[in-house]
């Protein structure tokens, strides 16, 4: 009997609509709404959406824990930990960008077993499970770039790095065929779907990364930080993303040589 | 009687719906259907896109100039012409971003007297005619910040610039509440939908800032370039868009101190 693993699922989907509910409810908001409330838009929206994935866990795996960006941590000892960002890209929400999204991770036994990447503006629902990453239901696959020479690069901005890790970027980056600045958590999304080759940032915390790692190794992906470990619950992270094992390694080393 | 005026939003609309039946055509597909064809799928969709727009003027306004991005210029002496970018942000399309666009405007007199931006992943078209700038059929205005220190400044990328042009940038956005990369021709949207102040960029063409600007001065907003002239037909353009005439004269000053 495997219904242990349509319940992930099925228990990450929920998540996912509850976070949406709350989150697209706030969204561009018209700013009589926004100037009423005691806290700006995107802090009442995250809450909200945290408080809305809290509920669905409470009903669905009450005896999971619970990793979430806004109200905390809770049973880390549980066989299986739920990793949440309920909005990650709050300055692209509250811009009015559509480049923000909800992460989710299922992690057990220190591994992700699911990871979510749900776009709700975009209605992209970013998948991986069981080995295979879909996009709304569609099988996707990173791209076979090996050589970092053909490799395109994201990150979401400079302003995330420190002096020596931005020459560490710079660096790397200057050596791809392609580089862009943007897009905070959708930059996984395209690595998984196969538009891009290289993610690169610094100063991650765990809701920020284990849910689209999960979705880029199981397109073929590999994630892990800048020492080439692999991810875990470590507070403020620097994260390597490759499209495959040869680029992940060709990249770790350059920017090794800068640190 | 005053059909010119429905025709000439007619037109921009007919434009608009023929570029993105070729460009999302295109958009994500498949690798097997790229690497048949001789050239990139970017530069196929957006020949085909402006071919398809050409088509369009032909049928409806065939006096008119046309100053495209792919196939040249035309009549540039005509009463009305229409300047065209069939696939702004190519980069972002080639990456599978949502955020580019096809750019139109219809210059009369030196002026721009219908400026559109169209999303079509998005599925919004932003369009400024007749004093009043919309997004799908909804008013938008831009936001009242009069002063740099609570202005929100996004450009594409920190690649885009000279040293000196990065200086002057560097400086004015330090100085600003956030400053955001990425986004290519969304960022005049947002501005245009109130929800970023400045944008801030060097090296345009006409089809990349005339459609754009159009929609950003009928939601109430200023865009020049960096001397502070109005846009024309001039290539190479250094341009800052603003939300209010006040902001635009702040950020102005700071951008020519160090120019």
């Amino acid at each position: 009997m495997n219904t242990s693993a349509s319940d992930l699922l099925h228990t990450a989907h929920a998540l996912a609509d509850a976070a949406a509910a709350q989150s697209m409810a706030w969204f561009r908001q018209p700013l009589e709404v926004i100037t009423k409330a005691d806290e700006s838009p995107v802090t009442m929206a995250d809450r909200a959406a945290e408080t809305a994935m809290r509920a669905v866990l409470a009903a669905q795996a009450a005896a999971d824990g619970i990793y979430g960006e806004e109200h905390g941590q809770e049973r880390l000892d549980a066989e299986r930990v739920w990793v949440l960002d309920p909005i990650d890209g709050t300055r692209s929400f509250i811009t009015g960008s559509p480049l923000w999204g909800t992460l989710i991770a299922a992690l057990e036994a220190g591994r992700v077993t699911l990871g979510m990447i749900d776009m709700p503006v975009l209605g992209e629902r970013w998948i991986g499970f069981d080995g295979v990453a879909t996009r709304n239901g569609q099988r996707v696959r990173t791209r076979a770039t090996t050589e970092i020479a053909q490799a395109r690069i994201v990150t979401t901005s400079p302003d995330i790095f420190n002096a020596a890790d931005w020459q560490a970027f710079d660096t790397l980056s200057r050596q791809c065929a392609m580089r862009r600045f943007g897009g905070d958590c959708y930059g996984y999304a395209q690595l998984a779907g196969g538009t891009i080759d290289l993610v690169v940032e610094t100063g991650l915390q765990p809701y920020d990364y284990l849910g689209p790692a999960g979705v880029i190794e199981a397109a073929g992906g590999v994630v892990t930080d800048w020492e080439g470990r692999p991810l875990g619950l470590v507070p403020d992270c620097r994260v390597i993303a490759a499209a495959t094992p040869e680029l992940h390694r060709a990249a770790l080393a350059v920017l090794q040589q800068r640190n």
